[in-house]
């Protein structure tokens, strides 16, 4: 069981998916077999990115997917039940590994921490800029699980912040600035894809200002609030 | 043709309809007859706001928009062609209705201004929160030209603070600034319609604050990069 949880983390799937592999995972012998099993569908959604990077939804069929992978289409449903299937757990894979790419680095300084987490994510969206545009354009449309995933996300990101921050649940108006600067790093991303006239550090840079700006206006907000409420309280 | 011009900038609608209609225009005699249509569509795009707001898109009936209207369906028809024509245009009167409110007010100074714009929009999404929320979220999805018609709405922001500068084509540090801004606005309201746990003023603020930094930034990354390229020019 351990095992088994073991290797859902380290190969990003659906929880449905795991939890029904790990109830069905026999109590040792056949590890190897499952954990190659792990590996091969690893390696699918790799792929998947980059087949999503080149084609439209609409333009890929399950049959190319099974060519590009050098396997037969029976063998891709064994891992798959279908082409939106696929397409959704490769988008999972893609935002569990943006998040661990920007996962921030404790052995850095806050500022230093946090450039250097909008650093990997602009390397990512430089390299994979089309599967990117595409699931923020329409991932919704094609399957609505995708703003689950994104909301998801989101959260993570949120998260990143507050255990540097030492809080858990943030209050209301650092929740709300996180969250519009996270709207501001996405829509620039996509900007930046369809119109990359600026140079990523100069990118960084509005993007570190701009979080910074939305910080400092919380907490004088926040000070303002706690003197109103004080007066009340006298 | 002047006359019809005004009609058509007085009540918003599609470029392809108004220029249709100029041509089919008789030359002055059903002007009024003419303005009463103009009239009464725009009273139908009112409707259709409100009626967006309340019911989901796949839930609305032509039969249902009549109904509310009190008229015919035939008579809708004449309108607009189709249940999907009547969102696009709603949502299209929509936009310049949310342009004309956030016009910049020149006799205001700039700050003030900028508060104002922000202000407006604001409260125009705190009144219209569920039809805002569903275009952002599913418009593209019902019908490819709302992409269109969001970008020219954020093409025409944009334009409002370059105007405000006296510039007319953005160098690209400042329209990459000013695009992620607003990507930061349409993301902070979403949030806020979903998670109202601010009040609008603390929402207008951060939004202030967002935008002075990435213009500070901006300011700063230019100078920069001409310092650089006076060097390389010695």
């Amino acid at each position: 069981m351990a095992t088994s949880r073991m290797a859902a983390a380290r190969t990003p799937r659906g929880p449905r998916a795991s939890r029904a592999r790990a109830a069905a995972a026999p109590a040792g012998a056949d590890r190897r077999v499952r954990l190659d099993l792990d590996r091969r569908r690893a390696q699918l959604l790799e792929l998947g990115i980059d087949l999503f990077s080149k084609h439209s939804y609409e333009d890929m069929s399950i049959d190319g997917v099974a060519e590009a992978a050098g396997i037969s289409k029976g063998l891709l449903y064994h891992y798959f039940r279908s082409k939106r299937d696929f397409y959704v757990e490769t988008v999972r894979a893609a935002s569990r590994r943006l998040q661990l790419l920007t996962t921030p680095d404790p052995a850095l300084p806050p500022a230093a921490r946090l450039r250097a987490a909008i650093d990997a994510h602009l390397r990512y969206i430089q390299e994979h800029g089309p599967v990117y545009t595409a699931v923020y354009r329409n991932g919704v449309a094609i399957a609505p699980e995708i703003r689950e995933i994104l909301d998801q996300h989101r959260g993570v990101i949120v998260q990143y912040f507050l255990e540097a921050m030492g809080a858990t649940k943030p209050p209301p108006l650092l929740r709300t600035a996180l969250r519009s600067w996270m709207a501001m790093v996405e829509g620039a991303s996509l900007d930046w894809i369809d119109n990359p006239v600026i140079t990523r550090d100069a990118l960084r840079e509005l993007l570190v200002a701009g979080y910074a700006a939305l910080i400092a206006k919380t907490v004088e907000l926040e000070a303002e609030a706690d003197a109103a409420n004080a007066i009340r309280a006298d």
